[in-house]
């Protein structure tokens, strides 16, 4: 394990393999991949050298807003039948909504996530995060064309401010509808909130014609408090490190598999194209009050 | 309809078909049956010359703590093939009681009740009732050999006076749990308490070889709020009128039937008997500390 | 109570009161108020003869779409302060929904409801529906308005056909998202679907800055059945009759109290109007794929 | 880390620092504690051995049923103000149960337990086991006390062979109901069965005079599958390495910490004895068939 950062590294007591030179890591022949998550500006630089220096990588979303460049990988790595590329789109890999998709037998007719954050992040996290479709929905747009397994025909989003003015100022919105056409004519709507009074609230629901599947939020514990005030159950697991804990350590077994077995990633480039897409479409779906095609977006 | 005992009736507003004397309705030849919820000292004397004027006889529980004199009464009924006797356990009319019934098609294991009241009666009342076991475990006892479907072999109790310490100078007690062996091997658990935190606590769970049914309570509503503290379910519905309406109602209609199509009523005198040596058995049980047969409870 | 169309109330034992001719009602001073419940064309004639004859009217949605004819009621209504005009918006009335109501006392950032049929009605059904918003989202946009106590800015709904094909023919859909934006800001999702796996689904969640509030579906019974496929709650119950029973009571209830005691009614000729001019917001959505003004529904 | 006993070792790849004569653990100056999980019938003389060269033990239950042997080392204990001494009673560091124990800060007045296993065991576990009481309801003794914070004046077990015919023969029960009265006289009841239809079945109740809590089962996952036959929620965990899965770490970690603080461990020799003693008058009880106090078992 090479690892490049080193106060991170640091604290965990892995000082002594830590890199300054991320040239070092790439010219290693001893290393077989890559795991990229460092900040989203210096991703699509790696993920160039660790092609060329020809290492299977795993990188975290978001890489890149720009579809040109996000196409440019994709045709390198099509062109290379070896490397594997993984995004961390973990949320695919949590254990209840595995158990969701061994469900799914089914055509869908409708899909329901409510995907509310816990509070409002920073105002430097806010300015820096893309807007809220970019930051939030991104996960929610991926996770439903898997699940649904097909692609989605138009976005329309009703977005606005409702829990803090100042969001107003860098153009940004804390609270939004995402309602979704696929090609099959399933429907799905996506709630996104900056902030959410009950916590972390993740929640998903299925219709199909034969059954319905809903997951609830796992709580942080399953004690139950009562009183004259009613049947007290405790809130869900506290943010994203504790609810998909499980996830993280999946998805990246997931990618080592696929290494092992070369067999094909899970979740790859054409799937991070497509959500950036879907984000794009988004977005200007909220600046101009239509409902739009993903693609039509193609830069 | 006549009515004995005017305030109530007169509130209902059938005034005019009071009478102040009882004898009047038992010398009605035009009253095929009577519904006695009269004090239950009036219980035994109103039975009697009801079946001696021939009328079908629904008639709150107690009656009486006399088994002697109750089998007097089982006798006569007995000899009686055209007389319906219908006692008032109303729960096993209940909507959600009748559910498990209904779904009970294999041997019990285990019964388990939760049957607290929401809080402490007035002194008098506690006075006048006859010992916790008498007012409230008499019901259980009776729903437990309805729903096994079977006797019970012994009795064993352990109460306390946790709640109010001047139950002590009635030689009372508020809190019981009373654990119960059938013929079977079946094996039952009470729980009673006088007052409870959550309100009128009622739950049911039965343990078969192949399957668990419970009941919960019964919600006020099914609103929850939900903030930082967790989510709110709201409470048990109020006390028996609110949760066991449905099965006064229920519980007449099926006397009714039982005159009009000749049928055996769904509990009758016998089940009152039983139920009494049970609470005997428990009231000897407490007293002694050792479990106690309700076969040895002669009078 | 003199009753007009004789089947039904001849079922029900009242058969010396109908008349077939409904002017003998509208003539007979000794009524004071009408309750119109005959087949929806009739709705407006009845009405205007009720206001003609000085009666006070209770009548059943939709009575009309159109809006010209309905605002000629509402301003015939408004030149007469005596006479009280209650639409058959049940569901206000439901002790679940009041329950929401009193607790929301906070602004509202999202308001979503999920409100879907058990199964496809008729083909003859569905063709005098008047389509799937009118017959079904009018409910729900209603009970929108009511619970934010707001005015909705737009409406935009996706449909489709994913239950029965033949609801092509009649240029109807069975599945729907409708998403709302209100002149506050805040964002409402419908989702509407002809046929629900899980019977009569009617769930609200609502979200403000401080707290959520959900209702849950009331279930048939609150008895749950476990073994090794898992713990298994009952269905909701059946359909509206038994699902918002209380409501129809409540609401008549809440009808005569208004002429008892000369207040205003709970939901008036406006909020009828209000609803048809968003039933048709939502099919000319559908029709051009655009979100729509309801201000700009004028006829 | 030094391990006696091989085949479990070597498959965790810690194979060269294995041993085959414990007495070289013993010998060994550079270790401070041991963890003793071999064998019940090896438990006291590893513990004696463990004691004479002066390290701290971490024992799985049960180590014996001779209290007299207990109360030896329990002396030699004490003699040693140096050494822990830490029983594994796991179920005391499970997150839930802690949840519960910080909420209690009342008077308990009624404990209850739900603590069944998924299945029968085979016929050799169970020769072994030393019976249901001292397998399966030890760890319900040792919670009870734990949450109640308070010792056991009377236990009365009524037991039942309902599951499996074959346990007359070895003189055991699979089906047991153990009352107990504290000697604060609050109440509790412990429910154990060997086969549970939902799986491994694991509920607490506790009632105060204020508020009640309970644990739910933890579940395999919050997904639940809905259609005409009810809303179908997910099994509980397996058993108890999935459930308690936490405890073993959490218990080991605290007697870690109190060796490197030097404070008193959570659950000591004293716990165990006390519990083995309300084994041994569960048992009495089952054969006398009368309440047994636990003070009066000595041996």
């Amino acid at each position: 394990l090479l690892v490049f950062n080193d106060s991170w590294s640091k604290s965990l007591g892995i000082g002594e393999k830590v890199v300054t030179d991320s040239n070092i890591i790439f010219g290693d022949k001893e290393i077989d991949a890559v795991i990229i998550c460092s900040s989203t500006n210096t991703h699509v630089e790696y993920i160039e050298k660790a092609l060329s220096s020809n290492k299977h990588i795993f990188c975290e979303k978001p890489v890149s807003q720009d579809i040109e460049k996000l196409e440019y990988i994709s045709n390198k790595l099509q062109a290379n039948n070896f490397l594997k590329f993984q995004i961390g789109f973990n949320r695919r890999f949590d254990n209840n909504i595995q158990r969701i998709k061994e469900k799914i037998v089914d055509n869908i007719c409708l899909i329901k996530f409510i995907s509310n954050d816990p509070k409002l992040p920073s105002s430097e996290y806010l300015s820096a995060s893309g807007g809220l479709l970019f930051d939030m929905t991104i996960h929610d747009f991926d996770l439903m064309r898997y699940l649904v397994n097909d692609e989605i025909l138009s976005v329309f989003c009703t977005g606005s401010v409702l829990i803090d003015p100042n969001l107003h100022e860098i153009q940004d919105i804390d609270t939004c509808i995402t309602q979704i056409k696929f090609d099959s004519g399933a429907l799905g709507s996506i709630i996104n909130c900056r902030q959410s009074p009950v916590g972390y609230d993740q929640r998903i629901e299925v219709l199909t014609r034969k059954y319905n599947l809903r997951t609830e939020n796992i709580r942080e514990s399953y004690v139950i408090t009562e009183d004259q005030c009613g049947s007290v159950f405790d809130n869900p697991k506290n943010f994203f490190i504790e609810r998909y804990r499980d996830s993280y350590v999946n998805e990246l077994k997931s990618f080592f598999d696929s290494i092992i077995y070369d067999t094909n990633v899970s979740v790859g480039c054409l799937d991070l194209i497509e959500a950036v897409r879907l984000v794009k479409a988004g977005n200007m779906s909220l600046e101009k009050n239509i409902p739009i095609s993903p693609r039509s977006i193609i830069k």
